[in-house]
Parts: C-alpha cells; sequence; structure tokens
C-alpha cells in the first residue's frame, strides 16, 4: 500500500443516507463552534501552571496513552521496546524516533479504533500533516510534530486558547498540594484550569498506602485521623480547598458500585479496623460503599457534583504491574451490579433534587436495564456519558439508543473527554458532537422529533447540560 | 421556542432510506387496520361495564400513568405537586389544572421517549390537537380535554368501537370477586372484555397480606385452605370461575424466574411453613418456585396459557413507597437469569406442546443468549414481545434483532400493550405494528425474505400469533 | 401463498443505501472468490477418507442438522417424527420422504433465520433449484437431491474442489484412532483436511466416562495415566500423534472459561481424586481450570493453537437426553464470566508472544466489555468469530460493532464455519465475507477508514488472519 492521504472528511460519522446526514449537518453546524466544556479529565495542571513547550512527540502523544501502547503490546510489541518505564530501573528503549518509528509502522493496528480517528485528527488539525501517518511519513511527521511543539503557539495556554476550552477540570488525590491550581491564581486561567477532588486515596482501605495516607491527611488538615470524626471533618477540610482551587466535582473510582450506610458507632469501628490495617477485603468492601454515602451526604452540605466511575478491574496482568506499575492497558471492565449496590446511598440521599451524582459505567449491559431506570426516576441521579473504552462513535450510539427512551435526554450531562491526552480534546469533542448530531437526526428523519427540537437538545448536550450537571458558571 | 404544529408523519418510525421505506409502508397498508387484539394490560374493567364519562384530563392521561410522573419526578417535580395521593393523609396539589400545567411546561422532558410518541398520538388522534403541548397550549389542552371526555363518544364502550379493539384482557388478582365482568354479561361485551388470572397474592408469601389472603381464599372458594392439597383445590377453583370470564391466560409477576419441582410431601411440608408466617425468605423464593411449576401443571389441565414476567425489583424507592404506596415509578429492572431458574419446570413440562408459556424479561441480555435457545427449542415456550421498559421502538428492534435468528417469528406471540392507560392503546399497537414493518422491511430490502413472506409474517404477528398463543377464537 | 421462485439476490445481506451497497459490491468483488479455509469445524473425516457418495437428502440435510430440528421440535413436531434415532431403540420414522415432507412443509419457520440461508444457497446453487421449498415442492426437491447425490460430481472430495476449499479441519476427541486422517495420506488431500486435537474426554473428569478414558489413555500411549506425569506425558503423545495427522490447534468446550494455576503437588493429588472417582463437582471444576492451563503450557511447547469455546449449558432437556443423547438442539447458552476465570492461566502465560489463545463465547454481553479489552492488551489472545447461536447476519455485526473499537481487526482471526453440514460450507463462508465486507463498508461510508484499507481488511479477515491465527501454510 502506497502513503496514502490524510483528509478529514467535513461528513465523518455521518450516515451515508441523505436525509439523516443533511439535517445532521445542519444539526452540527449549529453547534461545532461552542467552546469547549470538559469537566472531568486527567490533564497534567502543570502544563497550564509551567506553560512549557513539550518536548517531542513519542513523550507527548505515545508514552502518556494506554489507548495507543495496549494495542501494540496486544500485537507483540513489549513495552520496552515503546520506552515504557520500568518501576524496577532496567533500561527501556530511550530513542524517542525509533519509538515513533514502531508506532508509524503499526498504524494500522487501529484501522477501526477511536485511537484512528482523535490522533488523525491530531496529525491533521493541530499539526497540519495530509499524508497518513506509516512506516514511510514515520520520520517527517516525528521531525514536524517536534517542530512544531517548540514553538510559542504550541504551549499549552496558546493551545487552550486555539482549542476554544472555556474550561478543563483536572483531577487530583485528596492529598495532593494543588500548587499547580494555586500557581495559576492571578493569571486569568484559574476559573479556567479547575480541580476535581478525587479522595480514593484516602477511602480505599485496600491500597497499599492508605495506612501513610491517613496519616498525611492529618498532616495537611491538623484534623486527628485517628477517630471518625476526625476523619470526616479532614475530609470536609481538603474538600473545601479543593473548592477553593476551582473544583466543583468529586470523583470515586471504586471496583463496585456498592454502597453502605451503616449507624455512627459501626462507621466509627469499621474505621478503626481500617486505619489498624488489619481490615478484611470484606470489611475494606463495607468501608468503601460506606465513604461512598458520606460523600453523597457532603456534596449535599457544600454542593459538589459527585462522579462515580465503577467497574474497572485494575492492574489485571501482575507481570505488567509488578514491571510497569499501574494505568499501563491492563485495566479490565467488569459485570457491575447497580440497583442492589446504589439502594442504601439512594435510600438516604436519592430523593434530594439538590443533589448531583453522576453515574458512569464500563457495563454497558446496565444502559437500559439499570441506569436509565434509576435515572429516570431519582432525582439525585444522573448518567455520564459512554466511558473509558465505550468512549467511541459506536459506544455512543449504544449509550443514546439504550438511554433515551427511559431516561430521556434531561437525565444525561453532555460529554466528558476523560482524557490525559490534551492535543485530542477538540478531536473527542468533536466526535461526541457528531455522533449526538447524527442521534438526534435520524429521530428527526423518522418523525420522532421536530428539527427544531432536536436543535435545542444538540445545544444543550454540548454545552447546557454539561453546565448544569458540574454547576459552572 | 414558538408553539409548534403538531403532526403525525405517515412515515413515522421508518427509516429515511427509500427502499426500506417503500417496502415498510407497503406492509404496514395490508395491516394498519386490522382490528386490535390485546391479550394482556392492565385497564380498569369498571370502565367498560358502567361505561361512565371519565372525568377530566388529568386524572385520565396523567394521574395512572407511571412513565409519565417518573420522568416528572426525577427532574425534581414532587409527587405532591404532581397530585399523587399520600398514603399517610397528607394533602397533596387538587387542582388538576394546575398539575396539568406543569405537565405541559415540562413536556420537552419526555422528548425521544415513547410516552411522547403515545401521548402525542392520543392528543393529535384522540382529541384532535394540532398545535403541540408546551406550556403556552396547556389551558386549551385541558379544557379542550375535558369538554370531549364529557361527550357520548367519549365514553369507554364508544371508544372500543373507535379504536377498532376486538378484545381487550384486563388483569385481577386470584381474590377479585370479577363483578365488572359479571356485569358485562349479556352486554354484547362479554367477550370481548376478558380477565386473567394473576395469582401473586395467593402465591407469593413474601407479602404482607399472604396469610390473610389464604384465608380469603378459603372463605371464597369453601376449601380448606390450611393444608396443601385444600389450597391446589382453592386455585383450581379460582382457576375455573376465571374462565367463567373469559380468561385465557394466567400472569405472575415473580422477582425472579426460579422454579422448583418439589415432592408431594416436600411442597405440603413448605406450604405449611408458609402459611404459618415463619417461612425464611429463601423458603419463601422456593415456595414462588414452586407455585409457577404448579400453575404450569394446572395450565396443562385447564388449557389456559400461562405468561411469566419477573425481574422487577419493586418498590426500590422505600421513601416513595412509605409515602405513596406500589406503582409510584420507582420499580427497576434487575438482571434475571433463565437456563438455571427454569429448568425444573422444563423438565417436567417443557416437552408438552399443549402447554403455552409465555415468557417476558427486563433484561434485554438474556434475548440472544437465553430466552430464543430456549424458546427455539422446547415445544412450551414462546416469547413475550418487549416489555415495559422496552416497549418501545429502540426495545422492540432489539427485541426482533437479537431473538429472531435463534427463535424466528413463530417462537413470538405479536404485541402486548400491558398498559393501563387506555387512550393510548391505538398508538401503542400502531408503534408495534410501524416497528414490525419496518424490521421486515429490512429483511426484504437485504433479501433476506421475499416481500410476500413479510406481508404473511406482518399478519402474523399483528394477529395470528397473538390469537394463537392466547388462544383466542 | 404459491410456489414462490428462489432467487440469491447478488446483493443480498448488503444494505440498500446505495453508497454503503456500493463500497460493499466493491469490496466483496476483491475476495469473494478466495478460497475457503475452514480452520475448525464438525465435519466427518471418512466422507474425504472413503469418498462415498451420500445416499439421500434427509440424512444429509437434516439428521445432523441440530439447527434445523430443535426449530422443527420446538414447533411440536417429535423428535420421531423427524427420524431421529433413540438410544432406547424405539422405533422413529424411517421414511426419508415423510421426513423430508415434514420439513418442507415446515420451512416457513426458518424465515429470518440462519438457516434458511444456508438452506437456500445450498438448494439453490448446490443443486440448482430455482422454486422455493414448500410442501408443493418438497418431492421434486427430494428426488432430484437424491438423483444428484449418486452422481461422481456430488462425491465428497469433488465437492472439496467444486466448494475451492483450500483446507478443512475436522475435530476428534483425544483417543480417536485418526484412522481417517490415515488413510488420506498419500492421496493429496492429507494436508487438506486435518484434524484437531479436542481432549474433553480426558479432561473433563464429569463425564461419565472420564476414568474409562483416562484407561485408554494408557493403552493407546504407553504411558502411566495412574499418576499425574505419566498423564501428562500421555498427552503430549497424543498432541503430537495429532500433529502428524496436520493438527495445528487444539478445541476446548468447557461449561465455563475457569482457569486454575495449582503447584504440581497440588494438580497431582487433584488428579488422583479425579481419577478415583470420588472428586466433587467443584474439584472436577478446579480440575478442568488446571487442565486449561496445563494445555496453554504444551501450546507453548509445541505451538498448536488453543481455542477455547466455554459457556455452554450442555443438554438442558434431559427428557430428550435422555431419549435421544447429546447434540440434540438442547444445549443452551448461560451468562459467561472471563476477566476472573482466565486470570490464572492468563497470569502464567498471558504475556507470551508466541502463544495463540483464540476465546469463542456465546455471551455477547462480555464482546465489547470483557472479550475485546482483554484482547486489546494479552499478546497471547485473539478472539474467534461469532459463534453457534450467533453465527448469523446479526451475530457477526454485532460481534464487529462491539469488538473492533477496542480490539481492532488484527486481533481477529476471521471466520470458523464450526459446522457439520458440508454442503453448507460455501455459504456459511459467504455470509460471512458479505457481513464483513458490508461492516467494512459502513467504515468507509463514514469516513473511518478509507477504503483502500477497507480492502486490505477485506483479504485479512477472510484469508490472511485465519492462517496466522491458526498457523497453516
Amino acid at each position: 500500500m502506497n502513503v496514502q492521504r490524510l483528509t478529514l472528511h467535513p461528513d465523518r460519522l455521518f450516515p451515508s443516507d441523505p436525509v439523516v446526514r443533511d439535517i445532521a449537518r445542519r444539526l452540527y453546524q449549529q453547534i461545532k463552534d461552542l467552546p469547549i466544556v470538559s469537566p472531568h479529565g486527567h490533564t497534567d495542571p502543570s502544563w497550564f501552571a509551567d506553560n512549557a513547550n513539550w518536548d517531542n512527540a513519542t513523550s507527548l502523544l505515545l508514552l502518556p496513552d494506554h489507548y495507543v501502547f495496549r494495542m501494540l503490546y496486544s500485537q507483540g510489541i513489549t513495552l520496552e521496546e515503546l520506552g515504557i518505564h520500568r518501576e524496577d530501573g532496567v533500561a527501556v528503549e530511550s530513542d524517542y524516533r525509533k519509538i515513533f518509528q514502531i508506532f508509524a509502522k503499526h498504524y494500522h493496528l487501529f484501522r477501526g479504533t477511536p485511537s484512528r480517528l482523535w490522533l488523525d485528527s491530531v496529525f491533521h488539525d493541530v499539526f497540519g500533516f495530509t499524508k497518513m501517518l506509516c512506516e514511510d511519513t514515520a520520520n517527517h511527521y516525528y521531525d514536524s510534530i517536534n517542530a512544531q511543539l517548540a514553538k510559542p503557539e504550541f504551549k499549552p495556554r496558546a493551545l487552550l486558547e486555539r482549542f476554544n476550552i472555556e474550561l478543563i477540570a483536572t483531577t487530583e488525590g485528596a492529598l495532593n498540594d494543588l500548587k499547580h491550581h494555586a500557581a495559576l491564581k492571578g493569571s486569568g486561567f484559574e476559573t479556567r484550569v479547575i480541580t476535581t477532588f478525587r479522595p480514593d486515596d484516602v477511602i480505599d482501605a485496600d491500597r497499599e498506602d492508605f495506612v501513610r495516607n491517613i496519616a498525611k491527611l492529618a498532616e495537611l488538615t491538623g484534623e486527628d485521623t485517628q477517630n471518625w470524626q476526625g476523619y470526616l471533618a479532614a475530609l470536609r477540610k481538603r474538600r473545601a480547598v479543593f473548592r477553593e482551587h476551582g473544583a466543583t466535582a468529586t470523583d470515586h473510582g471504586h471496583p463496585t458500585a456498592f454502597t453502605a450506610d451503616l449507624t455512627m458507632n459501626d462507621a466509627a469501628a469499621l474505621y478503626q479496623r481500617c486505619i489498624s490495617g488489619k481490615a478484611s477485603a470484606t470489611e475494606k468492601e463495607l468501608f468503601r460503599g460506606q465513604m461512598l454515602t458520606e460523600m453523597a451526604g457532603m456534596s449535599l452540605e457544600d454542593g459538589m457534583t459527585m462522579q462515580i466511575h465503577p467497574g474497572a478491574h485494575r492492574n489485571h496482568n501482575k507481570v505488567i504491574f509488578d514491571r510497569f506499575g499501574p494505568d499501563k492497558g491492563a485495566d479490565i471492565p467488569s459485570a457491575t451490579e447497580y440497583v442492589q449496590a446504589l439502594k442504601p446511598l439512594l435510600h438516604k440521599y436519592g430523593n434530594e433534587a439538590k443533589l448531583n451524582i453522576i453515574l458512569f459505567t464500563l457495563d454497558e449491559t446496565t444502559y437500559a436495564r439499570e441506569l436509565a431506570p434509576l435515572a429516570g426516576h431519582y432525582p439525585a441521579l444522573k448518567l455520564g456519558p459512554a466511558w473509558w473504552f465505550h468512549d467511541s462513535p459506536e459506544g455512543m450510539l449504544r449509550f443514546r439508543h439504550q438511554v433515551t427512551e427511559t431516561a430521556g435526554f434531561y437525565n444525561t450531562v453532555g460529554f466528558n473527554d476523560d482524557t490525559r491526552a490534551f492535543l485530542s480534546i477538540p478531536a473527542r469533542h468533536d466526535v461526541a458532537r457528531r455522533i449526538d448530531c447524527r442521534f438526534l437526526a435520524g429521530l428527526v428523519a423518522e418523525h420522532r422529533l421536530t428539527e427544531e427540537e432536536a436543535g435545542e437538545l444538540a445545544y444543550e448536550l454540548t454545552s447546557g447540560l454539561v453546565k448544569k450537571a458540574y454547576q459552572l458558571k
């Protein structure tokens, strides 16, 4: 196969049916240039605080992107060849050009995947390439990207402007000093780059560093975290600090959606077991469940939106985890139950219309069976967009097809990019906008909605519902 | 947004692809005017017995429709504001006009839901509106509907004629006196409005009123229900009474599809435990399972079709249940297992070709994995249509796409409206007919069926298979 | 309905949308005439060894096809009427013409099923019929098929040529003498008809004949199978014999995907329990799990590809099993878990890039949730095509739609026909090719792939990836 042209067709992701496509085009025209609101993600706040140029194509585009290297790894390329840092200090490939060449040579593996859509968009729209990435174009790509990254207009803040990002939320652990967000104060970017409170490190007693984290929590807050009330007070203080750094939301990445509602005494006793390091696996799960309910209670107090991202079996591949650490593409979704799991929390707080709890899932079987019926009833619940492996054209279509008839549109919250791949953010939002317009166009073409209604909904899904759910502006 | 026109496009729910659409149109023309056969539903038999005019738009269209108020509730409107009766006697909104206005103002919440399709059809076809419901048209709607409801041609029997309903089955508990069906005798409607035997109240030992119900069962039948044989004899008598009031089917709404096949002695002993009020949760589940098998046995004796509707977690929201009672939009589907659960019943009766057991599900993952393979093998099994949350265009399409290749069409039983919303019945059947024609048209367009075959199937799905499965005519 | 014409439309299974259809046509033109590679199936090797003419339409087309008679049985036709052999010796219908007539009369039951597609293709392409099968054409069909089957050009090897089958793999148990494959040596067909090693009979201690099989394994190999090391040595020897008869793969049909990784001592002790006949159900499941891991280890040694086909609840209908034996259409899929189940095996061997483990499923909910994420990470894993009940147009589309975005195309292995219905093999591969081209055409029409890339992928899915995964040529 010769070097192919790289084009981004203006109708990409729209169906070829001319009736649906024309409606989708018209809807998309109305919302395509709206500013990006990114209320949940994992970009590095130091980028925006320091505003330094990025170094090179490989360390910006490949090394942090587990979507990319998991696919290469699945086809027999070692993580060492890809330059992924080994925790045991064994040397790995350090020639970034060579790594980029391996990636380019295997770019065909991404055919049919969302990574391909995002990467092509970055290559075309951000860097201006008009030939597709392949073995033959690898060096040209590598040199050209590096040269462009060195320019002032490729600094993080300049790209924030260029990408028309109105707001971006990063995610920090409860013990984070938030120094990068602090550094943004006075820069004019402090309301545009905000943090999110992710307390898994001080809530999940299964973590190896849990006991140490509880001690750090005491240092940071001046509270006595050796007792339940002091621990809760410390969490309240950290939430307040996060809110001072812009946070409007919390995030919780538990293995399951299990919740509990213990008496104060039982919760206090369970906490003592957990910080003693002697808690069983069942007790730790119970504690996580109790803490989700506690967090919902605190959200009702301080108004922060609560995000629940359950269901990932983290670090499934022990060999990879031992050698390279977490987040190396070896997290695997598992079947996730919500109806029983959320009952204690919902019994306590589900009828609170002022509370915003956003549920996500990696188990699509729950869309129509559990999540849409729950969100279509409980005032406190909304549904987050198709997540992680399902953040893709087909995944988004399944989400809308399976959720809308029971939950409607107004119990959903628009799009989250949830990414650490900053340069791909415009492409990711563009995919979501196109797919939403396509879905709406289908309803219009089948006379289930008027085009005027679809236009209103396209705006809501892109902007209105996002801001409402995350309490922005 | 201005007041929009309300139109029902003749091609609604058909795809825009001209090839498929044209075939769908032709198939639909052949069956759209066939009489409605509604073999399973929850309309109030007193309507047809008394034939009184309905009172007003709110109490007819909104208050009984949990699809409607669950959505409004999910968006922060209280059930009190919607005039839903509180069991504790606390006053709720009683201004029906005001309730209708709230509904109208929030009508946009239903965009993309089947309620919107049904309601628009009722507004347009039954009441003749040509502007869409919204805040501005609320009063006009309310006044006009009320005025029309007062007319003789809007009495229940007149609408039965106008809607071309050939037969409608209501659903009554085993202890019901069936007085409304008795009153219909001699009216010419007794074969058109029939009952269905739903014995959950005397079979489910988990119900608070179970022991009382068993006592009432004795009174009604003259059988000694304090022993197993007397209990079974009483059930046989009630089944006979229901058959005298037209019933051709039973209905069973258990939390799971679990069945059992105990020895007579074990069953008798278990029954004693249940009526003593001392049975454990496990024993009650075992008893429900045993009773499904007993009911199948009685169906084989008396010829009644058996419907199994498992998998709803009833009254998930305790706050709402305590305040407003059951059926308030807080029933949530759960994962449902059929392969192990049905084995005891199927071992005993599954090979009986004379038996008609119709399985429903709220767990769509079982369509292709469990239900179609079971129904495509066991002579006694057929599959009911997409149910409840899945009684929707997308839900019906998923049903056909996932069931047909393994179970074919002839192991399915056409459509059930399963509704208490009488005025929406024509719209609901019309949605089903359109979606079936659309699905069939897709097969024809892809040369998987001839159009002649598709026409035959459209008739079967609308009428032939319904009458066969429910033994009508 | 009159007798209808039987035609196979050149665009069958392509969508009617002209843009997608035209791309699909072009892609299909490029690959439709490629030789058939059938790396997994259940045809009878004696056909190719003996090369005798088949006897009649009924015993060739109906009696071995459980897809066909399960559907007829589900609609009230007894297996006795269909001439299925009873194990208790009770006479069944032996008039093959009469059986064929019953089938013909009920051919409408297969509308919308893949059996209909395959059978119509066989009738039209293999036997030249131009009228559809129905009651009126039954005798003509029966006589004509029988007459054709008697001709030399309908002998098995002649059809192998006519069907352009480059390679076909049969499946034999570990104790099979492989005499038919041995007979093929020197015929020129020995590399074209190969065996597959299926050791369930000597691995699954739940089988009634397990202990006897272990004794036979000793006889066949000369190893002392009364101890763990001798048993493993015997298995290695059998694998070697199978490889001498062409095998490049093993196959494992366990009820679940459970795997284990015991110490050598624990495994040896467990084996002793199993051959003593005293193992509990849990121990037998543990043994099956351990043996999957052992088999993966041997595959790493001898290079055989390993196929895992879990999740069928075999012989669900005890009445049918007792009367007619296994494989009578009463196997029902069950929910299948992979993430925990495969962890022991993957921990030990999942990172081996030289190992080829092909996973299949009957539980489609695992495609996007578990299987694609696993195969998109572990070098040893690939995904087999849509299997059994899902080997159908809709099933294949669901597979591609749900798998591709996470696993890509290159972690899949093309098509398996997995059939004992030899005459339907061309039709089955044709369905797969058409559906793959249709899916690829959709991606091209939506500008997610170039047509050049799609062409390359169409070739890979038809031939390249099959040969790579099964190590052919």
